[in-house]
């Protein structure tokens, strides 16, 4: 197995110089009592009689126009899972980092004291007022699906939770550049996914509505079939739109004959033997983290033509950050109260678009890349 | 009555063209992979693993420690009454201001889509664990009473209802100076407060704390005696600590022989005729806004002696960005879970202190000065 440099504790002594990676500015100087009395008292009455008029205006006089919630309840943190919201804390202002350097979108940390889901839908309703989005985040599956369905439908500005909608759009970019590399159609494929939470889910749903027909889950038990016992509700939906031939079995029944496997899973659960078992040209995205679920050398024994992991130590990392900024910008920008389904499916051809010549080493751009804020946001509209 | 310039047109513009007028920046620029696996993942993970085991640091690596909250629902914002959440965004986003520009504190502004008292408290428990204190704004009473006190019992950080305690303790500290201009000492002084709502009973209190021991106060329907009929709660609670003669009457009768008279009530309340029914070398703090309850050149007439207003147009401010921003600067740095009413009083002293040599026409610094924050700040430990 590939070495990997131990970066916690530098990570942590760094954390501890700068005791909080954001911080909050005034836009202009106040210095004396003139500033005073017009961004505050007694100036500042004429905005507030105004908005108390035009709340639709708010965006236009104050920070929601360029803010954007980062929420998470601490249940799902990265591989750590449930270490509640002081836990959560840094990762969400190191996301609300990226938001600032990637898009220039104001982002504010919110780690919930809750884990129930009633009790999130209605605080996040409640602090709403001032935010122009909300990013859901690292909440843990099924409670993920309720909370983030409701507060779509019960507020007027965009609600992602960034885990599954986010990793589905850049997973489908990588794809259709991962195609291209290997003379095939994306839609044509069979497609093979390891985990059906947040992430295997929303994969699955966005390459269905990208015309993907030949779709397999895999869970613990093996082959996700709609007549298979016990399944939840979420289960049953991917049922029904997977699994077209009725296969059962196991993980290594599954690859027979796939063209693509994507890892949303645990760790080390794919040998050489296994990804032999694929189709020529097959294509692995290996996303669990730190560990994927199958090395990049060990594929590339197996044959693996194009593979993508989620670490930024291997070529073609399948990143978040691809897609949140560029998401989140284009929708403020473009004063989007939902995000659709097509505009997912338009970001994530926007981003394969950028790399205009793919190779099974270059299949999707660096977040760094200065046109793909540009590129995704364009694609939300 | 003295003209005054309206600036609304010119702030409503100024809101207009900064849309919002705040901004949340990353304190470490993340411009490459390398500077993201070290804010962001892996490295992160590395900090959010330590912080689940040991919570209580969350101020030593994360905004916490230099992050405040401003919450309002709306309900009573400046002069202009209950105009909800989007009315009073611009007032919390200016308060922000004031937080970074005076204290160099972080302070993001939530307001709320709520007014029920239960759904606040709630709220605000839940959204809290990234926040170091909460600065409760323009809530009215009598909700705004049972909130801070539940927030304060149910929290480990400081909240503070800055419409109360705020505004007590630069009363206090001009107080202080204006007794000392008039050669007496507070604690001896016959003192009439108009106004009973939130503000007024915090004054009332925290000058009981500092040893005042007659003290009226003055609502709609005149003195306020533990036998009037019909006192809510909060009422009833003043009654039992001030009015130790037990008069009854109007606003007129307390007025004859008051050394003091302090109006945070409505406009135009206070005529020349009553004011010089006060003793001699009296004392008028009229804050009511933008029209204070009698203006200083006919308080001037009627023989006042010191006069202070809420504008910054007359001498002697009462401003409550004298308070707020070293209060939270020095619970923050001390680590203050909460604020105390002994705490309150070594502000006001503090705060009164900076004027070594007070007159009628200085009696309070400006929230310029820069003293104040410091002084206020290691008065709150």
């Amino acid at each position: 197995m590939e070495s990997k440099v131990d970066i916690g504790p530098a990570a942590l002594e760094e954390h501890r110089r700068l005791q909080g990676k954001l911080e909050i500015l005034s836009k202009a100087p106040i210095k004396d009592a003139a500033a005073l009395s017009i961004y505050y008292t007694p100036g500042v009455g004429a905005v507030s009689s105004y908005l108390a008029e035009n709340p639709e205006d708010m965006a236009k006089f104050t920070i929601k126009g360029n803010t954007v919630a980062v929420v998470s309840d601490g249940s799902a943190v990265l591989g750590l899972g449930n270490i509640g919201p002081a836990g959560a804390a840094p990762v969400m202002e190191g996301k609300a980092q990226l938001f600032r350097e990637l898009a220039g979108v104001n982002a504010f940390p919110i780690v919930l004291d809750t884990q129930d889901t009633e009790q999130i839908i209605q605080t996040v309703k409640n602090i709403a007022p001032i935010f122009g989005g909300i990013n859901l985040e690292d909440i843990s599956a099924p409670r993920c699906f309720e909370i983030e369905r409701r507060l779509i439908n019960e507020l007027d500005i965009p609600v992602m939770h960034d885990d599954q909608h986010g990793t589905a759009i850049v997973v489908l970019a990588g794809l259709i550049n991962a195609a291209k590399v290997t003379s095939r159609q994306v839609k044509d494929m069979r497609i093979v996914i390891i985990g059906a939470g947040a992430a295997g889910i929303a994969v699955a749903k966005l390459l269905h509505r990208y015309g993907v027909a030949d779709i397999l889950m895999i869970d613990r038990q093996g082959i996700i079939a709609h007549d298979r016992s016990g399944l939840n509700d979420s289960k049953r939906e991917l049922a029904a739109f997977t699994n077209r031939d009725h296969r059962t079995g196991s993980l290594d029944d599954s690859l027979t004959g796939a063209d693509v496997l994507i890892g949303v899973s645990g760790a080390g659960l794919i040998t050489e033997d296994q990804a032999r078992r694929m189709n020529t040209q097959s294509i692995v995205f290996a996303m669990a983290n730190p560990t994927p679920e199958i090395m990049p050398g060990v594929a590339k024994r197996a044959g693996v033509a194009v593979m993508a992991t989620g670490r930024s130590d291997f070529p073609n990392q399948v990143n978040n950050a691809l897609g949140f900024p560029g998401i989140f910008r284009g929708a403020l920008d473009h004063g989007v109260h939902r995000i659709t389904e097509d505009m997912k499916l338009a970001a994530a051809v926007a981003l394969a678009g950028i790399i205009t010549e793919p190779t099974p080493e270059l299949i999707i751009p660096s977040p760094f890349d200065p046109r793909v804020v540009p590129a995704v946001a364009a694609a939300i509209k």
